[in-house]
């Protein structure tokens, strides 16, 4: 038995999110169905993280455990032929001992990407979130700074939450760039709640709006009151870009 | 009765093309119905050019003549109430005298964007063409200096086209860039034959494969036969960009 690990590249449109659910498909099904078809029997996918509906990913990771004559890095090509097109495998390996596509994660980097422009796009309108009101781009940069550091994020977690265990968390940086008419929010740490960066996004937005300042973070954090933050920002415009590990380094 | 203009960005992944026609939606379908439902009756829209089955456009441009109360500039949202997500008014005006969108276009701008990387993408897959061997882009560059020019296009004109008249074509630029993963093959021109930036394209990445040279770019131009010229690239790799006139300028 062999465990081999998977960095994943899909298009959430049409996915219920990354997990099995009854209610539509997931990637993580799909995932498992291309498995079958390749070994002959069910076999389990661990995902590093859970994505939401819509939410894309560059670079997810995942494992599964098989007793196979395929070579490890063969399942790159035997799976993106079973597999349908938005879904992708970008690499397959032999873990390294030990390794665990979730317990092993050290951290992980997401993207959030915004239209800032006066009209609707149609060929981003899948990738990005669209706020016509022009964003104080330096505002959200100061904003980003308050959320930076080891934190209670309670107040950045979905409201309803089953948390098992601390809302602390480790957020290592929060870049805002703008590039013509799109806003990135690059978010990397440790580990992130419920939502957490759907939250960041929709409060810097608030911030850019110049309806929150970035005092107004800093108190939302301290009081960790989920009133006090912004709106869930939309998936569509969410990336899972990379997932850290002590093992290998995979980047986009 | 007045004359109003449109530039118009559409995802093409869901349409026949631009042109109505009896299989398949098309986006000048979508329009004419959304402008029969907001001026009660039905209305011609006039493209600058028609874009085939799965290309995109940044920029195209339309007009329609009106007798009507709404406000020129106001059919942008007019019309983008009525309209699916993937079809999206980017302004709206009352045109300039003598205007036409078609007969008064004075070159176009088309931009075609290679994945070339290892592995599929799946985010990209309907906004790329997909090509796994490495392309050496300075001779791309070589031979797009070769495109460059008045020239008889005739070798990149689908065959079996019917042509009205000469294939003597004006291309001002043709530019190639990398950034990252992306090859983008920037075409200006003062008009086009039927497919011909497809074939631009394809002829271009025959000469990244090392399967054509410049030189025989050169040579497929004066001996003016299609099958010196490479295959015609994928159409979902294809954005028109921008559409020229004396009258006004957009740029995207």
């Amino acid at each position: 038995m062999s465990r081999i690990a998977l960095i994943i590249e899909y298009d959430g449109t049409n996915y219920c999110g990354w997990q099995i659910q009854k209610n539509g498909v997931s990637v993580q099904q799909r995932l498992e169905e291309a498995l079958e078809k390749a070994l002959g029997m069910k076999t389990a996918v661990v995902g590093a993280g859970r994505t939401d509906a819509r939410v894309h990913a560059l670079g997810q990771v995942a494992h599964f455990d098989a007793d196979t004559d395929i070579p490890a890095d063969k399942f790159f090509y035997v799976l993106n032929t079973l597999l349908p097109d938005d879904i992708r495998i970008k690499k397959s390996f032999t873990a390294p001992e030990g390794f665990h596509a979730r317990f092993s994660a050290k951290g992980k980097h997401y993207r959030y990407v915004i239209r800032n422009a006066r009209e609707k796009g149609a060929v981003d309108r899948l990738y990005t979130m669209f706020v016509p009101v022009p964003l104080d781009v330096e505002r959200m940069r100061q904003a980003a700074k308050q959320v930076e550091g080891e934190h209670d994020f309670a107040a950045f977690c979905a409201a309803g939450s089953d948390l098992k265990g601390t809302t602390v968390r480790t957020v290592y940086s929060v870049d805002v760039t703008k590039d013509g008419d799109y806003i990135m929010i690059d978010v990397k740490g440790s580990g992130f709640l419920y939502n957490m960066v759907r939250i960041i996004a929709g409060t810097l937005i608030s911030v850019g709006k110049e309806k929150l300042s970035p005092q107004d973070v800093r108190n939302a954090i301290e009081a960790k009151d989920r009133t006090l933050a912004g709106a869930t920002a939309q998936a569509q415009g969410l990336f899972l870009m990379e997932v850290y590990y002590e093992f290998f380094h995979n980047s986009y």
